[in-house]
């Protein structure tokens, strides 16, 4: 069983993206909009800056009030949309229920869309178009297979969760590859017969080592999306059991180190390329 | 085995429109615009007209030089994006080959997006939005799935074909009533095994009878998408190979009176449904 080492390449990447930000004759930002008090999200909102910090890449946290409407998230992205030094803008999510998040997403001019959340820009990937801004995290999985040079062509790929956020883009990238894929759910019936027949398994869907043994296939490569905290011990906890199927497993991602800094490091390899398309 | 009878179904449908487009206090307008000297297409289009005027839906066919430039098509469709009698219009597929189709369908104002073939009506698709205009073959699809109390909840299916005209746009209209879908391809690898576990087998590939009775599971739900005239006999022929099937299946698509009675009748329904919006 071989690791899919996330953090290095995420580091690698990033060296790159550096220098690329260096060279660029325009200064970069990347501005984030943050709505409410959840604290796992400020937390990421400011490691997503501190890191853009890193490579060269400016911009601002929009810190919205917990009882903003929508109205008023939509009239901030107007602002970012035609701001000139505004290269880049994200809406972290989850939203504040009452908040209409389609709506939000929609209002993202999607030349400046870098977490490719908005629905033009996923209608693009899946016409194959080659302007598409792909969404973050999917990206972020694609770069970690082609790293570790996992052909996808021809392959039974099953995704476990049909988030537009993360699955729904996964499966358009993987599709392109040419592999032949799956999106099971909370309603599909036999999960474990379909998942157990996949040469790649992706579980996104946040539950702490819901996928045991019985869901693999001898062989297969697990990518896990899943981010949990675990409430009594503390640890952060992926969708599999990674002690009971390490052994069967080809490849795995691990949690933490695994898609989760490649999330990151996609949101700014976007940045960077909206960027050099408007040079 | 019982027929899924489009042509029927696309009747009642299109008496139900009548009915509305008198009621509504503004004439309805379709554009259609078409491309080059493609026989078929001419008669399609042509075909989807009369059916409009039939309800009392007017609109214009623009029919464009085979050597149109795709500025040309982006000129024309800017301008009855703007034109107020234009309710709504779409751009008959396939476009001659140097022409940028994607360019072309992101041109279209979502708004008035009749086909549903807009990069941001599938986006919206796929974020389950109900504003979204639904691509018109693939809801076509699932009104005749409705028609026939056929629930697509925890079913297995298989669409073989991958276009984001049409198997897209279903893929994301299936999983919004619960399916488990798989897409297969061209480069599925084992496509006899992946159809045959399928309750409802989609196939829209356009090779006549390349479905026969080795694909299927007994007691299926066969949805024939295919479209071919047989260059020796002159019949229209289906993807699946009728009579070797129809005793397997509990429900199947003819061909001809399935699906494509189904996709005119649809782009009408959107074409009212965006005239009753826009009221």
């Amino acid at each position: 069983m071989q690791i899919l080492d996330g953090k290095k390449l995420s580091q690698k990447i990033l060296a790159d993206l550096k220098k690329k930000v260096s060279n660029s004759q325009k200064e970069i930002n990347l501005d984030i909009i943050l709505v409410g008090d959840d604290q796992p999200s400020l937390k990421y909102v400011q490691l997503k800056q501190e890191t853009a910090k890193k490579i060269g890449i400016g911009g601002e946290i929009f810190h919205l009030k917990q009882n903003s409407t929508t109205e008023e998230v939509l009239s901030l992205i107007k602002k970012l949309n035609k701001k000139e030094d505004t290269t880049a803008l994200m809406v972290q999510l989850p939203l504040p229920k009452k908040i209409n998040t389609n709506k939000v997403l929609s209002a993202i001019d999607p030349q400046k869309d870098a977490d490719g959340l908005s629905p033009f820009n996923l209608g693009l990937l899946f016409q194959k178009e080659n302007q598409a801004i792909p969404a973050a995290t999917a990206l972020g999985i694609m770069n970690l297979l082609d790293e570790y040079k996992i052909n996808c062509h021809g392959k039974n790929v099953v995704i476990i969760g049909r988030s537009p956020e993360v699955s729904l883009p996964l499966f358009a990238l993987l599709m392109a590859k040419d592999a032949t894929v799956t999106i099971c759910h909370t309603q599909t019936k036999n999960l474990k017969d379909i998942s157990s027949r996949a040469d790649i398994l992706i579980s996104a869907i946040g539950q702490p080592n819901f996928i045991n043994k019985d869901f693999i296939k001898e062989g297969a490569v697990l990518i896990d999306v899943g981010f949990a905290t675990d409430s009594q011990t503390g640890q952060v906890t992926g969708d599999f059991s990674f002690d009971q199927i390490k052994d069967l497993a080809n490849y795995i991602t691990p949690v933490p180190g695994g898609v989760g800094p490649m999330t990151i490091t996609t949101l700014l390899t976007n940045t960077v390329s909206i960027a050099l398309k408007n040079n």
